[in-house]
């Protein structure tokens, strides 16, 4: 067995069974594995930031980790922002980086880098092998970092001589370690602070699935404690019949007017609320200072359990009310908005639906439909790098074969990583996909003022504005065998994303708004 | 005046007239500037590693350097690849950086991540701007530490509080450093060793100009030393009327056999050549053990004075003596192949041609008829991360608006920063771009079986076929507005290639083969 299957094999053993690649010279024994290692699937991507973003979206649904391949110090590079934002989603991602063989080490060659610098950017857990012998514990230290909640993107470097040497060693399976369960006390403790007003309870990390939810809808209807939802949770259970407490809100002010008043803090695998960006003249932390924060459960530790404990204690016999808010219809005619997307998302998402997020300025507006349609999962960038969007689509669907898969994309977000549509159509990915054309990179307008610039003068203004050249998505995707359509108004948009929803398979909206 | 505008007159100042930009948030103020700054000419660019290769591109032609300005940690990220090409060219490029104003830094953000770290995995000169009193020396050792012989990639990391804060200071110029002159003694100690035989002078850095050439030419001409040029440097004068040496082989075996008797090897701004990867069973040098390295001039020296004065010591009265390659001409009909290819281009490119080539394994089959072509600079990869010939082309248009850029593409390699035909079209800049689709990651195919692996089985063969779902490159270029032709016949391929080398602005042609 060579040293590249031995990993692949050790890989399988611990249930990571698809690797998302872009492979190169130093790599080929791995890629030479998937002949003899049928367990492992190999998804070609054109481009590493898409193995990186897929890798992330197929842990966030599958909640096990994805493998995705690099080719040395500058492909690694590629995938790095996407592993950014997988880090911070919290996502097991194992990356397989490709090295030199240790005899060439020592020169300069062109590809010559620092991986494990390009590494470490993006985690803390980085083996680098150096010898045959080496291989099998960086291999399981790997995966176990990876796979250890609260989950984590973990790094193997592999020279290419060790990945063709024989190597003589057992496949170890790594033990599989559960969050941590909260003890009694902290629950006490948390109940006797709900109590208090002005007490709010902040939800995070994996407690915002449907039955996390329901606990803190029990506590909420109990206690009058509030319940909010941190930003940049990997993946949220939303739409009718489930809890959907507010997210924080995006922009300083607002968080701080949402939070105002909060005495006590409730952390439920989240941290104190902080905005996005800092801002003149105001602060980082979204709480008042005031505020007293308790951290009920830790990123590692089992937020839900905690959340069904507390219920127990402080809403015994209540249970979950839920009101869905009334749906709503589009008005007939005119042109397209953000707000008739939303609408009609709303009304023909499929139950089930995985929701790949990087609408950017018409998120929220979007969003605010989608608490009434069937119940779906939405996953937002988490570390505020575009680019995600596609590429966590890919592996979602990956993930889930079952499920449709929408990614709801902006026209400049798409653009960081297209080339995930080609996957798409290479692995006949159920995923609809809807660019949201405003031909701007529509959020700098307001991030522009909000950093004290009174008017955008006409050299700053061509910086925001991608009208100039205006982009074809239609072609696009056309180029890479996914089928598209281009509408203009809501009649076209319901028509199309129902034909996109009733068949399997991917297909491209470009929505002009 | 505000820190991002004091930052942008200094770079003015220095002759650094040209940003590539794709900014967020943290530079808006820098992207504001750009109105009150108007010697500050700001490119549009869709993804961050389209940035960093035009920035590439720009300094390879025009010899100092570009700016290309991004996003925090994750923008840097993306641009990374190509600003390890750049490093490994020894372009001079100021990477402008935003970082989150100083009092969000202590904060897990979304998009806080190391910038430092990220910088300096691609640069050893990396400014981290703490207070407004600390710009004014970040900017200038900024720009020194790039313009600087023989050229880095030089990063200045500008916290956005700093940037929309008021400056007062003074701009300073940079003292340009000229490549120190090579002493005589050392000129003389190489005109020692050329008089033994099996003599070799390795070219590099910036001595493979037209001039630097042709005093190589009659080093080798009086001498009978031999001249090669190393692999991996930026821009290489090339084409009819020029002494073209042989370029190094790429493949190992081949290199060694280049190299065989060889006893001394002096270096022009070069270093002792090394094999591009580690094989099983050969040697990552590619000298003979026994052969001598003598550096004439180092990287930071002037190597074409160092070669007049050794031709003045060796070849006093003897001149070039330049056979150009007889003109080859393609068999009609039947289907195009990659001969065809070059044998076209060595017919038609016009003199002056700038070549961005990304051809992979279609190069050296192109490159050899390219000898017999009117006069042109050729830029090859020189760091091995595909993805940047698109946007070298780019910088190179813009810093040579009346030359004609040639992007010689693999369908592969282009698919890394299709991004960069949005800029082409909306600078209109005059790039032709020359897609060889041969529907495959053909460089693995060689390297899978010099890997060891003797039979490629459907799995691997999976990883290495492009072809499905099939590239249509001229939808690609359309979406974004740059004019586009399929061609598969040597005469549609002469045609198109006509019309576009006449016209000015971008057309794409996808060549079948």
């Amino acid at each position: 067995m060579t040293g590249a299957e031995f990993l692949m094999r050790t890989l399988v053993a611990n249930g990571v069974d698809v690797c998302f690649m872009n492979p190169g010279t130093s790599e080929m024994r791995f890629v030479a594995a998937l002949d003899t290692v049928p367990e492992m699937r190999g998804v070609l991507c054109l481009f590493e930031g898409v193995c990186a973003g897929a890798a992330d979206g197929y842990a966030r649904v599958k909640g096990t980790p994805a493998c995705a391949l690099f080719h040395l110090g500058p492909g690694l590079a590629n995938g790095l922002a996407n592993l950014h934002n997988a880090r911070k989603a919290r996502s097991p991602v194992v990356a397989v980086v490709g090295e030199h063989t240790t005899s060439h080490l020592r020169y300069d060659a062109p590809l010559s880098a620092d991986i494990a610098a390009f590494a470490r950017a993006v985690s803390d857990e980085v083996a680098v092998v150096r010898t045959t012998g080496e291989l099998a514990q960086a291999a399981t230290q790997t995966i176990a970092a990876a796979a250890r909640p609260p989950g984590r993107v973990a790094a193997v470097i592999v020279p290419a001589d060790i990945s063709w040497s024989a190597i003589q060693a057992a496949i170890h399976r790594v033990n599989v370690v559960r969050p941590s369960a909260v003890g009694d006390a902290r629950v006490a403790d948390a109940a006797r602070l709900i109590k208090e007003p002005g007490t709010w309870i902040l939800l995070g990390g994996t407690a915002v699935n449907a039955q996390a939810l329901r606990f803190a809808a029990r506590i909420e209807q109990a206690t009058g404690a509030r319940v909010a939802i941190a930003r940049n949770v990997a993946k949220i259970a939303s739409g009718r019949g489930l809890f959907q407490p507010p997210q924080v809100p995006y922009f300083p002010e607002r968080a701080l007017e949402f939070f105002a008043g909060a005495r006590n803090l409730i952390l439920v695998e989240s941290e104190a609320p902080v905005s996005f960006f800092g801002y003149p003249d105001l602060p980082g932390i979204m709480i008042p200072e005031s505020c007293a924060v308790f951290p009920l459960a830790r990123r590692a530790e089992d937020g839900t359990a905690a959340l069904e404990a507390l219920a127990e204690r402080c809403a015994g016999g209540v249970e979950a009310r839920i009101t869905d808010p009334a749906p709503v219809a589009s008005e007939p005619g005119g042109g397209l908005t953000v707000d008739d997307i939303g609408i009609t998302l709303a009304q023909w998402m499929p139950e089930g639906a995985l929701l790949s997020e990087e609408a950017v300025s018409s998120a929220a507006a979007i969003l605010k439909y989608l608490r009434a349609a069937a119940p779906f999962e939405w996953m937002p960038v988490t570390g505020g790098s575009i680019g995600q969007g596609l590429p966590v689509a890919v592996g979602a669907a990956m993930a889930a074969p079952g499920r449709k898969v929408i990614a709801l994309e902006g026209d400049g977000s798409g653009m960081y990583t297209p080339q995930a549509l080609w996957t798409m159509a290479r692995e006949k990915l159920d995923v609809l996909i809807l660019i949201i054309a405003n031909r701007r990179y529509a959020i700098l307008d307001i991030e522009m003022r909000r950093a004290g610039v009174k008017e955008i003068g006409p050299e700053a203004e061509a910086m925001i504005d991608i009208a100039n050249p205006e982009l074809r998505w239609t072609e696009i995707a056309r180029s890479m065998n996914v089928p598209a359509a281009r509408v203009e108004t809501v009649e076209d948009l319901r028509k199309h994303l129902c034909a996109g929803l009733r068949e399997r398979g991917p297909m491209l909206i470009e929505a002009v708004v």
